[in-house]
């Protein structure tokens, strides 16, 4: 299956340009280029070529963890010695050059120059207000702020904000481009200096110093107390869900009737700001140094990485939140696969019956782990059990059969566990009837790491019965034949290794 | 193996007391009998039974997720009509009134007289100072500040201050307390108004009561920046440490000399307070109806429950953060679980290893149903893998043994599957070894019903392997002979029925 460069519909173009690849310029051509985009780059700082590849690195290992799903074919990364040579066929342009009006004005005039006319410029400013950044342009209707957080290609937020002069249909395209970038776009109404995100963040930041300062707490402290605490509420929800919980059945106006008058209470050092010197500078660098000195960035990145990677796919398999998102991703990089093989030809949609038929495929979640560190035993009758559901859908033995009163309970099982397997790691299961009459359905699955290992067998006798009386009892019509059909096509196939094995049997 | 009510070695009691059962104080009761603690609860407010219950409900489905480790016999939680009642006997009290000092210290003067002398009293104020609250106080030494997090039985951090008063020896015995019960308690060594979270939360909450006021945002779009954007952060790693990883290889003071000046900037509206007005209430409560509004609370809670829990398994996937607690947490049951075998049979006595051993038992927690509304296949193996568990640390293949780099693992599993189990019933585990020699342990498991009915039995081969190069070993000399002398105790008994059979053969 061939796969292409990804056309994104708004883009209609194969790459963008990036003006500056420090971090965040760096994190927005690593989820480019993971999302199939190639990147035109300009940056004319010494090192930048390195410092970029570093952060290349850590997303391709982060997207390898972070889905099953087919993604498009990686984007390449061109080095452009000007402005001009990266924008000029450019219909993107992301911005992330320093933070400074004059700066990213001069770098504007230059692109204008030479972009073609439809080009939206997209910058990643954390303060700037769009209306400033206007100010010397020729098409200032194509600017927007596009503001993303670190790391780029895995925290989904991206904060679109438009100025006076910003076009509709520009913010339209942003919000279309964002999300085909596997991206949560939050459009900002009205601008305001610093937008949202960086205000909560600016007023944790000073109250956090404060506490530093006056000695109430270590950088050590305070971040556990962020990480066991808060920070894994608002990993999930917000601010104001949050509280609305707090307020119970009444919601949110009991909370607020209950909390509001603490805003009169001096909790906090919000009033001041706190002198920032080099005594300051010199006990939180010490703090810090003490606290997370001892990993290497680049480790702590990583840290990071997974971190941020597993708590999606946590919420993901809770359908909720950044991990909707993700699941939503996937899903059109799954439908995109199934659009490519359709097209292909190669692949009819209809399994082919005669073979032992792929019934399951997942990666391993992260709670599937034992002491061992590798997937617990149970977990492998989990994925039999899994295996075993698919093949009964497939005869017909589905909720809506069930509904009616006939299941198939598993009377027997034989489990070879032949290869471990870790966390995050693809596997599938093929799956062969041994046989299959009257109330007896006889069961073989491989399990297969995605490489194609063989992890485990599992041997199954399953009974029909009745869910009135739980006894057993044949299985309807429907259900006979077709799994008559499907025993009668796999009778040709030859009896799988391990067959008809009790434990501790010699190997034949 | 029968299982005393746990005593944690500070409390030197079974039960602790709690005055104020609201939210706060129904978690931390959830927490304590959940972790085998029960407690005495006075609580005046009508309703109050109902709506701990809730609380207590939600815990229960919580914990069942939470871990596999197998948990103490849950607490109990006796309802007390006065305080008296309720503290006479304990040397744990947690006090969770409402927020007012004259309140609180009312409550202290009736604890006082009738509490025992050695008794720590625990408030669970978010604001006020120990010292204010020790002003009138007996024994002020003994009053600590314990802040928790809602919810409390999920969320690990809680705040441990002293004031002026406080005795060390009573800091000391707080730290050891709430780490039995699974959090993580941080010191707060100098006393302050609200502490450290609840003064980070205030000042985002000052700030996003701004953003809402001035139109700049919505509370969803406001909370989805929170959770698709630095709450994922935060989950993982805190305010220093983010920012930490933003300054790259430079490290700290790097991210210091870059970001310190925008503390000079107006990027916060920090020196105000919102007028907390009708209005500001009617558009809070509004937003977030319209955001929230159609999930009932309780499921809401529900909802966030089980993302904190799939949130601390992703990280203890990753032997991270809460995470890491997590996994400490889970040893510490799995060592109290063999000391318990260790002294169990009868009546403290070594077991009786001449016959087979009882190696397991528990309740089917909620989510081990499935859709046929009885205990899931995959379950089944897990009560069998947990008594194969409970085997090997009886003959020394316990925590200690595999950081060392020794482990048994399942090469291959046998199961019949006689009888069904529904949710809350007890079942128990009988363990039978067939052989064990050399590199390999042959045991078989009788899973029965609290009632005595055979559910299930389960034959494994197990090998010994090592953790370093994945391959079969020799155990160590004290393993192979304690599990030499057990095989040659039990090659005195009947081959159990079932053994050595191979799936879908016909019975002997």
């Amino acid at each position: 299956m061939s796969k292409a460069g990804t056309q994104d519909p708004t883009l209609k173009s194969d790459h963008i340009a990036c003006i500056g690849g420090g971090v965040i310029g760096a994190g927005w051509i690593a989820r480019a280029i993971e999302n199939g985009l190639s990147v035109k780059l300009y940056d004319p700082a010494p090192g930048a070529r390195d410092a970029i590849q570093a952060v290349l690195e850590n997303a391709e290992r982060a997207y390898a963890k972070l889905t099953m799903a087919q993604r498009p074919n990686k984007g390449r990364v061109q080095f452009c010695t000007s402005i001009k040579e990266a924008v000029s066929l450019a219909r993107w342009i992301i911005e992330s050059v320093p933070e400074r009006l004059d700066v990213k004005q001069s770098v504007y005039a230059e692109i204008e120059r030479f972009a073609p006319a439809d080009s939206i410029l997209a910058s990643s400013t954390s303060g700037i207000m769009p209306t400033d950044l206007q100010a010397g342009m020729q098409r200032p209707e194509r600017l927007i702020v596009a503001h993303p957080f670190n790391p780029v290609y895995l925290l989904p937020v991206v904060e679109i904000v438009g100025g006076q002069r910003t076009a509709a249909e520009s913010i339209d395209r942003a919000l279309e481009f964002y999300t085909f970038l596997g991206m949560k776009p939050i459009h900002i109404r009205r601008e305001i200096e610093a937008f949202v995100a960086d205000r909560l963040l600016e007023a944790i930041w000073r109250e956090s110093l404060w506490l530093i300062k006056d000695g109430i707490t270590t950088t050590e402290e305070l971040d556990d107390i962020v990480r066991f605490g808060f920070g894994l509420r608002y990993a999930q929800m917000g601010v104001f869900e949050t509280y609305r919980i707090a307020g119970g059945e009444s919601g949110m106006r009991h909370f607020l009737a209950q909390f509001g008058p603490c805003l009169k209470w001096p909790w906090s050092r919000l009033m001041d700001v706190p002198e920032f010197d080099e005594d300051l500078v010199e006990l939180i660098s010490e703090q810090s140094d003490r606290q997370s000195g001892h990993i290497d960035i680049r480790e702590l990145e990583r840290i990071r990485d997974d971190n941020l990677v597993a708590i999606l796919q946590a919420l993901k398999a809770n359908n909720w939140g950044a991990g909707l998102l993700l699941a939503d991703y996937e899903k059109k990089l799954f439908d995109a696969g199934a659009r490519q093989n359709a097209a292909s030809g190669a692949e009819g949609n209809e399994p082919d019956l005669s073979r032992p038929i792929r019934t399951m495929e997942r990666r391993i979640p992260p709670d599937w782990t034992d002491y061992n560190n590798h997937m617990n035993e149970a977990r492998y009758l989990q994925c039999f059990g899994d295996a075993t559901d698919a093949f009964m859908r497939l005869i017909g033995c589905d909720a809506e059969y069930m509904a009616s009163g006939g299941s198939y309970f598993t009377a027997e099982t034989h489990i070879r566990h032949l290869d471990e397997v870790a966390v995050n790691e693809p596997v599938y299961t093929l799956t062969q009837v041994l046989m299959g009459e009257g109330k007896k359905m006889h069961l073989f699955h491989r399990l297969h790491h995605g490489d194609g290992r063989l992890l485990a067998t599992g041997e199954h006798m399953l009974i029909h019965v009745s869910l009135k009386t739980r006894a057993a009892c044949e299985p309807s019509p429907l259900i006979s034949s077709k799994l008559a059909s499907i025993a009668k096509l796999h009778s040709a196939l030859p009896a799988p290794e391990g067959t008809g094995r009790a434990v501790g049997q010699p190997r034949a």
